[in-house]
């Protein structure tokens, strides 16, 4: 095996540093930096002066960016302008947690044995801590590489303020590739490098049919039930046992998956029943490993997350609801754009209840990347090193807008060398991660690291 | 006009117990007795413990009769056993009310010139305070009837314990006739005595698919979503837009509606748009005076009240739901039998999604009463003496299983004579009655009683 680093020392410097690394994943975790709610705005700023302090006390140099939106926290760890630089971005705000079923609370951090369970510990402070003491340990060895950071704040509500903020900040920002810590494994004995990832185009169909809930006794034949006609217009946007999207045009630009690539997901042992255990799916709409894969990694979706309106309590309130909000979004693969989409969706919604209002959430656009070259190679074999395992190229079926951004932005090589675990609830009720995968991520960045040191 | 009290004294008499009626009527409205809730038992056996009292006060006999549910309240003012005896039904529970619109808090009634604002001012407690003060102004003038009482306080919930509550007591119940405030008039200007209610079937759709939310980007595509699959079999339940039902066998037993009754429904002066304005509804099935009174008083419905599950707060949280439940109704009409047609939608359901689990809620069986004979003739001279205006005769769409209970076991001629107007908001957010039809229900009580004491 190819090892670039002195894997003896780098595993003591991992387990030397688990006490420090669990306290400050605690710290932040602490913080609940939940992005998509307006009211916690304060924590998602002690998050970014948490950030800037623990860039600065391992020796980087650090500062907050303002932007239109929440902050961006930038540094660097500077060995020499003649060396190359690598941008490891991470982001460190999180999903809500609106769940009573968490065994403890979200935002208190509970160490259990290895596990270390809370909002965001997998997604995405912890693996972004991993790569903080990677990168300190190479600085301190005086590996000949720069290694920039950039931590944002808005990951989970699309990155609206992220591409301006690469225009904003194109010459403090000059790399020569970009590794980003945001994604997941096949399973925990085969870690995945994706190089795809799906976009994603959110709405809401919002109908009001009247000022109030009214009495389905007085009123029921006579007015129109708001939820019901949005029941309605799903059933005929999408179908909802096999998938299939019944929107004109909507599978116009999807990009056609090669045998190679199905070959690839189907051999990384992608399997439907271990799936289904991670996420803990009591059936799915396939059981084929060929068919499952593709639909998760490169074909596009249509789902519902939630419709408001009308009655919630227990058992049944005869009312007639007054008005409802689905929230809809549909994932994206290359070459669908998210404008065409949201255009062809807007026209057949029109077409079907002309009363329905659209209101366009989130948008980001699908991104494909390259499994070969000097990068592709080098993640490889740090994964390898860290994990002894041959890591599968996969696609990812999540989206990180981040990303399509920093390629059109930076136009530098980008490189997915996630540490989450299906089992880790990424966006679910108790999201953990553990100190193996961290451990591991320490010691694969920093031999990451000391390849890229010698790519030129 | 054939007025067969004495009107000034009796107007005088009305007038003189508004301010006693507003104090009581505040607090039977101040206790929340929500019978849907049942954390709020308390509040229900307290309203109990204020009816016998309110009973009592004003010279009759009182007394909680327990019974597997929730206790129900008798009384009678007894002028002698040759005396034709007349029972009265009203209901002291009420509709939750959970919305954070309402002008004022629901459980605190506020008085606003002759507006009374709060959760049961109008259904039902208002009009059951009416026929008090009338029975009580009967008694004290030696009016040879004895009014028997009968207040219910699981009405809201369906009624569940009533049907053997009245076998228990069929001795103590014993009666001529019966006579229900309960029920609402086409408009202010317009008194109605319906004779035919619609009953109800309610259900929950349930379906789950997983232990917890997922994330959308790595589960979406293969993860089934059951919110969109209760959709789909919503929108093949019923046709959301027309109405319609698709259950096969839902119409077999529908009674035909007769020329005449639709012809007294329009001249009932049913207005399309009176109707869309005192239930605030921007938009209805048709604009048809004729389609649109036979649609809410003698045709079924299939209502969907809310689906919970997913994500309910703002915005757009892609996961996917491991969960959803539909609160579903129907409204039905004579003669369909709630049990065959709930066959008909379980089988209808499970060929059409065999994972939906059917959970049975309230029914409640239609009613199709007279609108000819001498109760019916004394109920729409009442209605002329207090109001000054013709009684239409029309149906009621919405359902009071109470009824078809006492048809069974009393068997003896039931009445509506109700209060409530459109504009107070049965079951809906800022619900109100006002000291008008106060004053005019205690007038036409009175005379209702006096002719009641001359049919032998």
């Amino acid at each position: 095996m190819n090892v670039e680093c002195d894997l003896d020392k780098v595993s003591a410097y991992a387990d030397s540093q688990r006490g420090e690394y669990e306290n400050n994943l605690k710290k932040l975790v602490d913080l609940a930096g939940v992005s998509m709610e307006p009211d916690r705005k304060s924590e998602i700023l002690k998050t970014a002066a948490m950030a800037v302090q623990l860039l600065e006390s391992h020796g980087a140099t650090a500062k907050v960016v303002e932007t239109a939106g929440y902050p961006v926290v930038i540094g660097e760890f500077h060995s020499g302008s003649e060396n190359p630089t690598v941008t490891v971005y991470n982001h460190l705000d999180v999903q809500p947690a609106d769940g009573a079923e968490w065994q403890s609370p979200p935002f208190e951090m509970k160490i259990v044995g290895d596990t270390y369970l809370g909002r965001g510990t997998t997604d995405d402070k912890g693996p972004a801590l991993a790569v903080l003491y990677a990168a300190a340990y190479a600085h301190k060895n005086g590996l000949p590489i720069n290694v920039k950071f950039i931590w944002e704040l808005e990951e989970e509500i699309g990155s609206p303020s992220f591409a301006q903020f690469l225009l904003d900040n194109e010459s403090a920002l000059k790399t020569n590739s970009v590794v980003i810590s945001d994604t997941i494994w096949v399973s925990r004995e085969r870690p995945a490098i994706p190089y795809g990832l799906r976009g994603l185009q959110g709405c809401l169909f919002k109908l009001k049919t009247g000022a109030k809930d009214v009495h389905s006794g007085l009123t029921g034949g006579l007015a129109r039930n708001p939820i019901a006609e949005l029941c309605d217009l799903i059933a005929a946007c999408f179908d909802a046992k096999s998938g299939e999207v019944k929107i004109p045009g909507f599978y116009d630009d999807v990009r056609a998956i090669n045998e190679a690539e199905l070959n690839n997901f189907v051999a990384s042992g992608f399997d439907v029943g271990s799936f289904k255990k991670a996420h803990e799916l009591l059936s799915t709409r396939t059981e084929d490993a060929r068919d499952a894969s593709a639909r998760i990694w490169a074909r596009p979706t249509f789902e519902v997350h939630g419709i408001t309106g009308g009655y919630s309590g227990p058992g049944v309130k005869t009312i007639v609801p007054h008005q409802a909000e689905a929230k809809i979004s549909m994932r994206l693969v290359p070459d669908q754009d998210p404008d065409k989409i949201i255009a062809a969706l807007e026209k057949f919604v029109k077409a079907h209840n002309k009363d329905v209002e659209i209101v366009k959430e989130g948008t980001l656009k699908p991104f494909l990347g390259e499994f070969t070259g000097p990068y592709a190679e080098a993640a490889s074999a740090a994964m390898k090193t860290a994990f002894k395992a041959d890591a599968a190229f996969t696609r990812e079926g999540g989206s990180i807008g981040a990303v399509v951004s920093m390629q059109e932005t930076l136009k530098v090589p980008i490189v997915f060398l996630g540490l989450s675990l299906p089992e880790h609830g990424y966006h679910a009720i108790n999201e953990n991660f553990d100190w193996q995968q961290a451990r591991g991520g320490i010691i694969m960045f920093i031999d990451y690291f000391a390849r890229l040191a010698k790519i030129k």
